[in-house]
Parts: structure tokens; sequence; C-alpha cells
């Protein structure tokens, strides 16, 4: 047939030998040959969020709009396809059962983490309740390490599970009270406003909880705080959890998260910190949770912000 | 304090003797003097939703806008305040745990149709899971009585709960699979166009569920058939349940209805025919499912709808 | 790895032996065994378009809306499934060169109707300039047949291309010019209110085109007119060229189509007409224009309509 | 300068002698040589509206819009040229003076009425409030006359101006009370459902108003229900003044009119209607309110309609 | 009835003994015991804005987002709760009689201050107009203090009531012209751009309004701007009324502000000035105005940031 | 007739002779007596760009909302209206032969070049692709002038016409290649993140464009860096050209641009960059480009910053 017909985009994605968009550099886990330098893969469940979310729909489209951005950091003249970058796919969840959905979202986890454990993990959730999953998933593939955890949020996420079941309210205090990571050993920064209840509080309090409210944030410069954090917990863990709960971000430039606020960090401000973070050898696994694509603008200005917010990631590991 | 200040909206309703609006008319539950004609009970549980659903909005939203309809129907010349109608409120629904929600739901229907035997229940969804949960509870309240059903839906709901639990894409399988209801006993009206596979099709050939397509109904007129399996139902069985799936409704009335579709229902259909089923006098009990205020259109055009769908019933309730 | 890891939906469509959604049942053109029933390809241009227009994004659209639509006709009982249908995917347009795209329509059509020259086509355009380039293309293979065409539109799309160039207000005058169809053998079904300026009705009335307002078709029922003027074509064309530009549609169910208007045609008429049309033997090529998924309402009804159109179309062929 | 130079739209509108757009066609009520047979004024107030209107946006948004629609009825095969319309632009309205802005919209149309006493007048609002106002103007212009009006409309309008001043829910009562119109030459069309609280109906009953709901005009035919209007008042007043509130359009067509409800007029029945309205003799007066547009669907729908709308008024005049 | 059942939203709110969110906290004024050390007011009126304003929606709307705001500010590590807060509720509106209106706001004030003399007032708009009201309430019961204005606001609001009457641009005009407040003890910080006439600016050097540029604040710091401008205001005025314009934002965060322009003043910055001002002991009064939640984002951004604002003064006066 | 009737907005508009608003000030090119000191006009295309764009209604929306604006620069103190803005209106665009409107947009830049030689010239696009036509347009005046371009944009604009045509992403490349611009006499700042596509990069860095990135540019302040820019390009060109494709400014103030991106330049930024811009003498022509107003957020958020953004330029002009 004539050359100038092409399956269209729904069949399948143009691979070619010099890629210089993101669709055409990452690679299917199993087409990758060696290892890979990173593992991208999706939990797309969203039935345990709180309130009505669709971060369910994050993955796949956090995959589509990808193919809108080079593989070029220009601010850092960075070429990441340098980097090797295997797509793990996404982990079938079942329709109504939370719990076994969760299970599989620990032992995929604790499967990548086992056989890839030179490889750095980022994980697309799916609301905050994944990230309780997947820490664990990581503690029994190395049960003598201590993990800390650094959590940019405007919540603590430690409700109480007995009250909600494992819902995206209650991570943090799922992973504190089962002995998984120890209270001193996570850091939140981002938080601000009136968006924690005072019992709330209390218990981070109680547990020593690194809370690092966004205005003492920016007093010392918020990627300032977020070295300090990661220096800080670098000294007595093993290795670094980096969970990124993008209702961190402000709502006016993330419409699309169902929990941003007011007062909220700026794109900016996480694009720099992820940078760092990237950056840090310690860190060893990435999560993005609760970006629902069914409210975002009509431009995808979030969706876009979070592919944004992970290549910086990315251009970190390049950097390291 | 001045006569020109008064408790704003979100301290309370007004009351008056003479109401002349849906909120000043309807009564708490506990408020009613007598037998109520009419209990309306809220399932607000959308998180066993197939794909990503907000009908757990639903409830409420129906309550807020009901406050713009008057309570006479001009169109029929009928004062509906002639009837008790009472609102028992919602049932708490658990975060996570959707079987002990729906354990809830089928235990309050069962409740209030014991306690108030006499009364038509009218039970607002929530997702469609919630139609099997109470018609066990009718069920557990009549073990000998037959029940039939009038699905109006697009969808036959009859996918295999062993893939999916009980979601919303099954009610009908679970109640025909446990032997609650007789699929002969289930008349579907709504069925058009390509949104059921074809496995389900054969589910529900085999088990003798009555198939009206639209453009049969429409052939016969959709208010006759309407009639008429409500005759064939009363001839063999005791009681029947109306479910209403709203995504029955054509798309373009139905903005605000996730599964709605081309081809679909008018709203002078279903107003029309639910006019009918509120004179009926085997019907006793109805719900109204899988409406998402949180994906209506600016205008509030489907929940505005779906207001106007149960004073239907309730006229026709009020003409029997 | 594990088995609840899957290939997110990007990198490929899952494939089934017993396909019941579109996008499991549709085959790429070059794994069809044995001829095609119907050839689908798209030309995905509309930088010809007078106002500005988004068409060019329907045909991936479309093919990624129609996962959400079984391979079963419940209306009619008929399963699509039976008839093998293939995509030829999209034809490559040029950035700027709108005439050398034009020619690449008017090739790859006559290719296509060349080789699968017992097959029926269906073009997904793009703007309606694509219509004059694709029947062009058959005549090409066809140089002694006589070719009809059924037009539905809101307007007569017999603008001078002398003034415009080959933009979508000019291929019906462009065919005519060219000699290519005669006036008398055109019936444009779908003409109402204001929509057309005096020059142009002056045109098609010295140029013989069948016009049959709305009103009138209405007087007759939509879907007779349709099958008297697919009949009064068949007596004297060899071969029917069916376009449907979306803008027949009422503004109120097509939101998505720029030049949609109040007092249009309703889905249903659209959906109905469609299916006799699918069953009239004469009928070869179709065509469905001037859908701009950009501009559609939040739940995408508009492109919803045009699948179930395309849908309703192919039952036709089905039940021929 | 170059030919390809021409002043922007904001400056000046191009005017021709063949007019084939309606903003060609209309003419400045100074520039307008001999009678005008149609005079079209705008009375863009809707701070007298009960709930937040931007309904005053409506006469220049309609003329805006009407650069869309031709000249030329289609469906009735008519020149609409033949008729010289006037537009005398808008009545200044005061900031926040209502009375004072109604009492100017009562002295411009008497002024009107006046001058060109031969012509048909159309106003175009604003909210429902402007047709007491504009009515009042009419009366004392022909003082003498008796007055009849047609009210296509899902409400009565007659709450209580003690209560609530000169608001858009007021403007019948007022001309009732007022001695200016007689309720058994008001005739109301389009009411039904739950839309008008039980003292506004023993009101229109005690007045003797002509109540059709739109379940009885639809027995009877919508249009065949405003033709017959027409004829009863005829039998017995001097003049008809009809006033068009397009709440009385469904909410699914006229999404841009706060106050519309499911259950109403189709846009089809509006458009015969007016046909008809056009063509009657004695209807001398029209306005059109409660249109905002600031509330409209992204593609105007509701501006459209409105513009069609008027159109087939204005057909039905040059059909006379 | 089973435990399960709970009242719904609309019938009341939960109130609890350890309130951890706004609308546990907040009473009904008469439930109040002792002296409120705050008491917020809702004037609801917004008929007398220049262009069309919702404004009238946002005390309700206000008290209805305030439930998703905890009681504990992060920030500043401050229980509200140690605060009596009061809701007085709304100030009844006359439909059309602006006047009327308009002076039951200034009456009502009156009576607030006057009875709780010892509390701060906060007024929750309505369009601007409203404060000139409120301020001339405030000065009938002090009618020998000297009262100063903070006024943060993209506009002057000077424009000349004998043209408009007492619209939303005139009110500090009314007060100049009145002699309730000097011109020299007006402080407006947030000006900036095209956004006021030189006429305006004349009036407003001509009454030695300290205008104070966003430009010129942003050198000194915001922040510092306000503290100066509230030291200067202690040295010769008794109390100082703090007037927040929502419009005095960006447009970029305050989409919900008919009148938000770029170049207005960031969230963060209001929200800083807003701590300063609660703190500083002569501020006696506040009001927010101009926010119309009707036009606010489909995530409510706007109405969002308006709760936080009044919260950010509320932390501060917990921190006096 | 009654001074209480106004000509409605779209016949004319009004003119004063002391203008405070911006249409009242700007005067159509004829009416112009002497010199004007800047020129705008519009090349209303964007049928030229990759993804389908509407930039072409920009210059018709652009001054639609200049009406908004006054002519008073309150941060600068500064009366716009002694400068004197001519209007010459819009090039006329063929409908569908971008290379014959294109040329025209070179010729008529030229004329206004050649006639109006003292004037700053400010054109509205339009794509991108308009840049080319008119810097092409001002060499063939001045064949002997080296032109010095500022680019403010996120991408090059160096994509190859070979492949595309002259589409928007292409201007940079069409003018290096055909002589008329060195690349060391283009800076581009506001590049950033991952929006260049590596072969892109390293053509610039072989025609040695100056790219100041965001982060750099940053680092030293972006208004320094422009005046830094412009600066270096006094020194080696005769004349200065500066393109702001308001793609440059991030997406969320810039939701109408259709490809702005997240980290890209804040409104403040772009303000503060073209005042600086507008007082350097050696800037002679200005061009906006790539606003797609059909795209706008609803309160019109992008095209009010486009033209706050020119008004900061024309104030730069005035202080000059």
């Amino acid at each position: 047939m004539s050359q100038w017909l092409q399956p269209s985009e729904w069949l399948w994605n143009v691979k070619t030998d010099q890629p210089t968009y993101v669709h055409q550099w990452v690679k299917q886990l199993s087409a990758i040959e060696g290892k890979p330098d990173l593992v991208v893969y999706g939990a797309p469940i969203s039935r345990s969020s709180i309130s009505v979310s669709g971060a369910s729909l994050y993955p796949n489209e956090f995959r589509r709009l990808w193919k809108g951005f080079a593989t070029y950091n220009l601010d850092e003249d960075a070429d990441l396809t340098d980097l090797k970058v295997a797509d793990a796919g996404d982990i079938v969840m079942h329709t109504t059962d939370i719990l076994l959905s969760h299970r599989r979202i620990e032992e995929v986890t604790s499967e990548i983490v086992n056989k890839y454990s030179e490889s750095i993990t980022s994980m697309i959730g799916g609301d905050h309740s994944v990230t309780a999953c997947a820490v664990r998933g990581v503690k029994k593939v190395y049960p003598s390490e201590r993990i800390g955890i650094l959590q940019l949020d405007t919540h603590l996420d430690v409700r109480d599970p007995a009250d909600l079941g494992p819902a995206n309210g209650t991570p943090i205090r799922q992973l504190i009270d089962e002995g998984i990571v120890r209270g001193e050993d996570i850091f939140n920064i981002g938080l601000h406003g009136y968006f924690n209840a005072k019992p709330l509080i209390d218990y981070a309090k109680q547990h020593s909880i690194q809370m690092v409210t966004l205005k003492n944030a920016r007093k010392a410069g918020v990627v300032e705080s977020v070295k300090e954090a990661l220096s800080q917990l670098s000294e007595k863990v093993d290795r670094i959890y980096v969970t990124v709960d993008m209702d961190v971000l402000d709502i006016s430039v993330a419409p699309g998260v169902p929990a941003s606020t007011p007062g909220g960090l700026s794109a900016s401000e996480l694009f720099d910190s992820l940078l760092v973070v990237g950056k840090y050898p310690s860190v060893r696994h990435i999560d993005f949770v609760c970006l629902d694509p069914s409210k975002d603008s009509p431009v995808a200005e979030t969706t876009k912000t979070g592919v944004y917010a992970w290549l910086q990631f990315v251009t970190g590991l390049k950097l390291r």
C-alpha cells in the first residue's frame, strides 16, 4: 500500500533508533537489554480514596502525555537517553477487593525490587494508600534495612486505619504502627495551613515525625530543606523512599488533584526539589500519587506537571 | 437582634406550615407522625463501581437541589403535600470495606421494609451494586414472596461477580445466581445499541430475562411497554421492585451519568414511565442509581432530571 | 514477572479470539486474511477548514473511543463480528501544503478502492474538503461509472473554490464543476434554517442538486426520505458515495461539531438513516467529516455519537 | 495602503448591497429609509432578577451571533431581505436605580410604538421584569385598546410585587393588578412539572389566566395550541403582545437560561410556534427574555437558539 | 432505627465537643455563651455591582466550604478553637430595592458593633458596595471616632455615585464625600496596571488617598507595606476597618472574582498580609467582598482561597 | 428618538475627546493626524500551525478585550494617551493558500515599515510562522541593515521547513537559512525543560543562537537578562525585532496558549521584561504570537494577559 498510509496511533507506537521524545525512549521492561537504571510501574487504584478520586486513571494518562516531552533537559544540558528506563506496565487491580489489590502492589513491588536490585523504582499511583503497600514490599526484600521516608505532602496521612481501613489518609500511620518505618525517619515537607486536624498533629508529634512546614521550608529555601532532610535521613537509614503526594502543589497549579489547596508548593519548587532528590544516592524508590486526570484542566496542566516532575527526578538520576 | 438577620442556610432549613417546596414538605423520619406513605433513604457508595464514579455524592445533591422544586404537579394538577414523605437519612458507608457497606445497605433496607411495611421505599444510590443489597434486604423480610424487578437500564448488569466481586455491573446476576429473583421475573427496558457484550446477552437469554429493546419499546410506545411489563409481572410476583439506572437516559440529557450513551431514553419518556410506575399498586420499592453529580453539567441538568424523575414517581403514588 | 503486571494500554492493544469490543475485532489491514468487508481509513486534515477546526484529531479519537462499544447490536440482534473490518490507518498529511495533502487523499483512496474493489470503504475525516478528494479517487478507478452522492449536511458546501481554494465549504461544487458528479445525482438531506446564503441556493438550483429540507424530510419521515433518495439515485448511477457531515446533527447533540446548529437532525434520526444506508446495495463508500473532538463536551458526547453512527452503518452492511 | 489590510471587525461592520447575512441586512434605525417592518431594540437589565442573572448581556450577544445566520430561510424558501428591519439600539439602564431603568423601558417602548405605529416591535431582554414595562408602554399609546398576551413560559410569573418589587417573577401580576391586561386575556403555554408553587396557581385560577400545560399542549399539538390561543385572543383583544421567556425551553437545549428545567419545550416546538406567531396579523409586539449568555455552553447553543427563534418570528412576518 | 442510618447533611450539621473542623467550631451567635471574640455575618447582595456578579452567593458558599478546613494552623502552630467565633447569619436583602438593602446592612452592622463592642466583626459580601454601608454603621455607633481604612484592592472604587448610585465602584468616594472617612486615612494597597481611569486617580490624589502600588509594595515587601500602613493609620485614627476586595488577587489564582486581573497579588502575599492584619490591635472590622462562586473554577479554587484568607485573619487574632 | 436609546456596541464604538480606555484612544490608521508613534496590525493566520490552533482569532479578541484596560499605567504613573497609536486593521488571509497568506504578511509589513519608517510596529499573530514573514518584510525595506531578534519563547522554532513547509515551528530557521538574520544575532530567552528535541538544540548551537535558559535567566534576573541581551544585540545590529511567543508563559497563567508548559515564565516576569523592551531605543518591531482565545479559560485570563503585555511594551515606549 501507499507509503502515505500509516498505522494509526492506537495500533502501536513508533520506535526509532534515536529517540527524541519520551515514548520513543522508554522501553517495555521485557525489551530492555541489560539492567535498567530506572523501572517505572503503575498502581492504578483509587477506590481506596476517602473522597471520590480518579487517580487510578493517572498511570495511563501519564504515559499518554509523556509523548509531548523531549528527552533532553535544556536547563541542565542533560541528555536523558543515556539512562535505560524500563516500563514494567501496570499492576492489575481487582474491581472491588481493595485488600487483594493492595497485596498485589506489595508483592509486585517486592518482585521488582528483588529482581532489579540495582535499579531505582518509580511507582505511579493511584491514591496515597499505595505507598504503604510499596514500602512494605521493599521492606520484605530488605527486612534488616532501615527505611527512611521523604514525604512531600500537604497532609500527614496518619489517620487511623482502625476507622478507615487502609485508605489514602492512613499510609504513614500504617507503616509506623506496623513497625516498618520509624516516625523519626519520616520527613514531611509541604505541610501548611489548615489541612490537618489537631489529633493527627498530636499523633505526628508523639511519633516524632519530622514536620517541616512550608513556611519554615521557605525560610531556609525549599531545595535546601529537602537537601537537609535527605542528609539527616542518610545518616541513619539504609535507603530512602520518596513519596510525592501531588496535593502538595498549590491548587492554582494542580487543579487535577482533588486535595490540593491554596498556599501549597509552586511547580518550580517541586521541580527543583525533585532534581535534588534524583541526585541523592541513597534515594532508591519514589512514587507519585493522588493526581486525578479526570479533574484536570482542559489543557491537562496537572498531568503535564506530573510528567515534568518525574522527568526532573530522572534528570537528577542522570546527574548522579 | 435585628429581624433582618437570619440564620444562614447551612445552619438549618426553614420549616413552614404550608410547604410549597420539596424541602419544606419532606420530613425527617423521626419527625413524622403516623405512617409515612413513602420513605426515602440514601446509599452513598460508588467505590464498587467498575469505572470511576462519584455517584456516592448523589443522595446529598439530590436533596440540595430538591429545594428548587414545588410540591405541586401542574401537568396532573396534583398537590403532593397530601402524601407523607419521610427522609430516613443516609446509610453510613465504610471507607474501604465494600462488603461491610453492602451488608449495611441490606440490613437497613430490611429494617425499613420491616418497620414501615405499608410504606413505599425509595433508595437513592450510589452505584448499581446497591440494588442487589436492597433486594436481598426486602427478600429477608418477605422470604416467601416472589419478587419481580422492572429495570430501566442501558445495560443488563449481569457480569460475573466471580470476576469483579459485587461491582455495579453484577447486581442482577447476583440476584439470579443466589435464587432471590428469577430471570423470568426481570424486565429490562431501555437496552439499545452496542453496550452489552455477547456473553452477557447469552446469559440473559439463558435465564429468560425479559429484554425489551428501546427500539421495540418505542414501537409499542415506551409507556405502554412499561405498563405491559408491570402487568405481566403482577400476574406472577408478589411485589415489584423498580430499579432505575440513570444511564438509561440519552447522553445528551444525562451528561452526569458516566455510563450514559447516545441513543438512550429521552427525559420525557422516563418521566412518563415513572408516573405509570408510581401508580402501579404492586410496585413497592424503587431505587435510582449511578448519577454522578461531580460530572454533571454546570447547570446541574442531570441532577435536576433525577429529582424530577423521583417526583414523577411520587405523583404516581399520589394518583394511586 | 508477576502475572499481575500487565503492559499498559499505550504499549499495545489486547487481542482475543472472541472479540466482544470493537477494538478487539477490527484488524489492521495487513493482518486481515482474505478480503475485508469494510475498510476504514483516516484523513486527518482540518487546516483546510474555513473556521478553526480540530477535525484532524477525529480519526484517532474515533478509534480510542470505539473500545467502549460492544460488537453486538442489541436492537437488531446482530453480531457484527461476522464481518471482517480492516483498519488501513491514517493518511499522512503534510503540515502546510494543503494541496499535497489533498492529492494524497485522492491517491490513497484510489489505491484502496482499486485493490479492495469488493470492499466497502469508510473514510474518517478531517473536514469536508476530504470528500472531493475521495470522490475524485473513486472516479479515477471507475472513470466510466456514474457516481451519485447522498449528502447528510446542514450546508450545501458549494462555495466557490475560486475564492476559497479547496476549502471545506466547496467540495460539492468542486465535483460538479470538474464534471465528476452531476448536480442532479446529489441528494442533500438535512438542510434547514438560515445556514446557506442565497447565492449558494441559487447555484444548487441551477445545477439541479436535490435539496431535501429537514422539514420536508420529516413530513415523509427522515428514514423514508433517505430510502427514497437512495432509490432514485440507484436508478441512474452506478455507485453511491455517502458523505455524512456531522454538522447535520442538532447542536444539542453535537457540541463537538463547530458548525452544528439548532434545528438539526436528532441522533436517532441519523442512526436510523445510517442503518438504511448500510443495507443499501449500491452504497459503496461513506465518509464522516467535521467532528472536532477538541470542542466536544467533557463526556465526549459527540465522538461517542460518531462511533455509534458508524456502527449503525456497519450493522446495515451486516444485514445486507 | 495595501488592499489586503482591512479594518478589523471591532471598527465597523461591512455593509453590502446584497446582504446575505443578518448583520449585513439589519440597519440602524436612523439609517432606514421609509417605514421599517420590524423594529428591534434591547432592554439590557437583569439586576431585577430574583436569582443572579446575566440576561443583561443578551442584546449584545444576540447581535454578535446573528452574523452567523443567513437571511434566507431554506425550509420556507423565504428571502427575509424583502423585509426592512431596523435596530434601534439598546435602552441605557441605570447602574443601581431599577425603578428608573424600568421607567425608561416603558417610555422608550411608548416612543417607538407611537412613532412606528405600523411596525412590529421586538424587544430583546433582559430579565422578565421588562415585559411589564413594555406592555405598560404600549398601553400608554393605545389606552383604549384591549391587549392580549401570549406567554411562552415555564412559570406563571405572578409572584407578589408587594414582596419582591418589580422583579422578574412578577410582571404578569403587575399587569393584572394594575388593570392593564385582564387575566382572561393571557394565555400561558409551556407550564409543566414542579415549578410553580400552589399559591401562584391559585392566583392564576382566580384571575382566569389561561393555563395550557405542556402536556395538554402536546396532546393537541404545540403549534395547534398556539394557533388556538392566538385565535381565541384575537376574538376579544385589539392587539397581541407575545412574550417568550426562554426558560420555557428544556434545560438540555437551553443551558444558558438560569431557570430552564427538565421537561420543557423542545427547540423545534419553539421554532414552529414562532413561525405561526409571526404570521398572525394581530401579533404586534414580541419580546425574548431571560437568556443569560454568560451561562451558555461553550458553543453558545442557547444564544444561537435565541437568534434562530427570533428569525422564525421574522420569517412568519415575511409570510404574513 | 439502625445506628447506620444518619441524618443527611442537609438536615443538620454535626456538633462535637472537640471541634476539629471549622463548621464544628463556629457557633450560631445565639448559641454563644459569653462574649464572642469574632462575629461573622453575611451581606449577600450583588445586584449593586456594575457588571454582572454572583457575589451574593458567597456567604453561603463560604460556609459550605469551611467544612474542609481544620481549626489548627500548622504554620503558626496555633489552635484556633481557643477563640470564640459566632456566626450571626445573613442580612436579609430585598429583591429589587437596593437602597433598602443597603440601609439594612448599615443598621445590622450598627447593632452588632453596638451590642458586641468588644468583638471583632467580619462581614462577608456581597459586592464592594456593602463596605460603605458597614463603615457608616460603625460610624453611627462611634460618631466621634476617626476611622481609618486599609483597602486591599486593584481598584480605587471612587467612581461617582451621582452617576452610578451606590454601586460597587463607589464606596470609598461615598465615605469621603459624606465626611465619614478622610481620604488621608485610607491606604489602598494592591493598585497596579491599567485598571483605574485617569479621572479616578486624579480624585484620589486630590483627596490624599494613600495609593501604594503593588510595584512599590513589593519593593518594601508586601507584608512590610501592610505593617507600615497599619502603623501610620494607628497614629491618627481610633479604629481601623479593613476591606479586602478579592479582585486584588491575580486572575490566575482568583478566576472566581469577575474583576480580578493579571499582575495582581499572589495568594501567599494576601495570606501573609492578613496574618499581620489580624494581629494588629487597632483593626476592629474586616470585610471580604466581590468573590463570585458561580464563576469559580470547577475545583472552587477561589472560594477555598477566600476561606483560607479569612482563617489567616483569625489566626492573627488568636496571636494578638 | 429618546436620549436613552443608544446604538448598540456592534454598530460602532464610542469616541471621546478624553479617552480613558484603550478603545477610545487607539485610532484607525487612516484617522490618525501626523505620524503615529506605534502602528498595530493583525496577522490572523494559524492554519500554518503544526498542532490545531485558533491563534487566528487573537487579533480580534485582543481588540475586543482592550476595552477593559485604562490608558493610565498606575505603577509607572504614566499617561499613555501622550502616544499616538494607530490600528491598521488585519491582513486579509486566504482560506487555503498558506504561501499566499504569508506573502501578504511580508508585503503589508514592508508597506507599513516603509511608509511609517519612524513608527514602531507591533504585529498581533497568528501563529509563529508570521514572524518569518514580517522580518522578511522589514529586511526588504532595509536590505543593508543587520537585524537582531530577541525571542521570548519556550521553543527554538528551528524545525526544518524542508519537512514542514513554513509552519510555526520553523520561522527562526527560515530566517537563518535564508541569510536574513544571523544565528548569533538571535537571543532566545525562556527556554526550559523538555520541549526542544536534541537535533534542534544541535542546530541552534551550530548556528550560534544565543540560548538563555530560564534557569540561567533567573540567576541573573530575568529583566537583567533581557537588558543584557538587548545591550549585546545593540552593539552589533541596526535594529531589533522582538518576537513574543506567548507559550513562553507558564501553563498556569496561559491556558489559552496550546504550547504553553509547566516551568515557564511568570506573567510578572513577562510584564517587567516588556517594559524594558519598550524602553530600549533600538527595538523597532515587536510581535505577539500563538495565543488561541478559543482555548482560553472562561475568564479570558490569557487574552487579558496578552493585552497587559502589549500595554507594558507601550508604557516602555512612552517612557523612552
